[in-house]
């Protein structure tokens, strides 16, 4: 038995995750950003002993505990090094946690969380080599090596979503231009589709929404009813996307590689076009093995269930 | 002992390397192209064998065979899957080797051989994660993860000259447009002289040089003659270089990135302001350790010594 914790900027979900990957007991607490980082260890953890002790799952059953966290991570020493939304730096959160709950504790990246969770129970299961990507307001992505998380030489690799695609092209939160996230992430298409309502207000796009209306699925839903404006921003968010998932085919050739993120409930919209410009656009072409790119499955659920797999990656 | 074997369209450069990483006696014999790939494994063999006989080396000693290939490489297999340039497919060439020496037999791309000799005895000595760019007619590279070469989880991967760095930007080799090639090989640098010479005709670039005697220098050398036109030619090589390199440490974060190829011979004025825009684009910034850029050291050493270092990396 692992505790899985899903550390987020609103709440912290925790999971008593058994040997098979189910997900056997789970509970949620209030992320107090207001408390200090050593007292928001201590909610975890007060969290975490109280759902092992309603469900009468015996603590000495319990091997190690995993966390999944937003921020820059340094993986080795246990520590959140910065993470922007919760105005931390340098928390060693692992170090609070072993010494209240007496077992091995890691730590990694949220998204990189989700990543080890898909591969022990979700769409990347039997994945030996696997990348995520997560399509949200940002991009984030994990990368899997020979069934071991990759995390970069030194501290900070390991991130795929600001690998700069058009230079020189849209500002990026990192103060870059040009990055994935800058055109693959959520907040891309609620950009461009904000844009286009304002270019062309008598569009059936201009007519049918406010710009205060608009979220990701908008540029595909008025894609469908016919929409030109939408439809470009569409197919150019597939070829944003699609070059980036090349890029990094090309690095990795991994088994899979796996979307997450609520642009995914799109479905085969969105999943057969990608598939079809990666696989028209990856070096070697159709002589080389290509990846399918797949939806992840496990939803809100890979966070929890990836950061007690955590738990089990040698060191 | 080892043999390294360095497999070049026109030359095969054949050392033998003691095992501190000198070359204590080497040759080259033409690569006959006109002759069957297995001719060719016969060629390479006879040569090795005289070589360690005219240099008194013992073949008890020989530990094992490695080979530095162009083309896209099953390393595992040991085949040379395909090689443009040698009109080559599926070249089962380290089993004919093995047959012929009695030892094993290793292969890799002739750039990842060159990372491994650079890291084995050149700039990247010491070091446990290492990228190398090789800068020529394209570019090519190496990654080393952990002391060990990185090659993808499947063939084809560690590629990293064909990653689009501009979306829709100029044509590459690769079929597709803007990858990290298409703007940071010497073939870019000659095609954007070119037409800065076509546009440009009174400029001291259009009057100081032909298009005919245009190679990758000519750019530099025209910029510090006062060139205006030459000088934003090398200050886009840099930034699109620099991009590239940028890219690959948030993916790798490695102790150094070393680069490669003709275009180094320019020294300081390429290295420190690439040092400079790396240390100004990576994810993260100063907070994070950005690796230096640096110029790797063995030349044209580095296939051979690379390849005898293969011998040494475990499975």
């Amino acid at each position: 038995m692992r505790i899985g914790m899903d550390l987020g900027g609103t709440f912290v979900k925790i999971g008593a995750v058994d040997d098979d990957n189910r997900i056997v007991a789970d509970t949620s607490i209030p992320t107090r950003l207001s408390e200090s980082p050593e007292q928001v260890a201590a909610d975890m953890c007060g969290a975490a002993l109280q759902l092992l002790a309603d469900h009468g799952i015996d603590r000495g059953r319990l091997r190690g505990v995993g966390i999944g966290s937003p921020g820059v991570i340094d993986t080795a020493g246990g520590i959140v090094l910065y993470s922007n939304n919760f105005g931390w730096e340098n928390v060693p959160l692992t170090g609070w946690i072993r010494s209240r709950m007496g077992v091995p504790v890691r730590i990694c990246n949220d998204a990189q969380c989700a990543t080890l969770g898909e591969m022990a129970a979700g769409a990347g299961k039997g994945c030996r080599n696997l990348i995520l990507l997560t399509l949200g307001t940002g991009v984030g992505g994990g990368i899997v090596i020979g069934g071991r998380l990759f995390t970069g030489g030194h501290t900070g690799g390991a991130v795929i979503g600001h690998n700069v695609i058009r230079q020189g092209g849209e500002p990026c939160t990192c103060g870059r231009r040009g990055c994935l996230e800058a055109y693959a992430s959520a907040t891309a298409l609620i950009r461009e589709t904000k844009r286009a309502i304002a270019a062309h207000p008598d569009s059936l796009l201009g007519r049918g929404w406010l710009p205060g209306q608009v979220n990701g699925a908008t540029p595909f839903e008025a894609a469908r009813q016919g929409d030109s404006h939408a439809r470009r921003i569409v197919d150019e968010y597939i070829v944003a996307l699609g070059d980036g998932i090349s890029n990094l085919v090309d690095i990795f050739r991994p088994d899979k590689v796996l979307i997450s993120g609520g642009v995914c409930n799109q479905g085969e919209v969105l999943i057969d076009p990608l598939n079809e410009y990666v696989r028209g656009h990856c070096y070697g072409g159709a002589s080389l093995d290509i990846p399918p790119v797949e939806r992840a499955q496990l939803g809100n659920r890979a966070g929890i269930i990836g950061a007690a797999a955590l738990c089990d990656q040698e060191d």
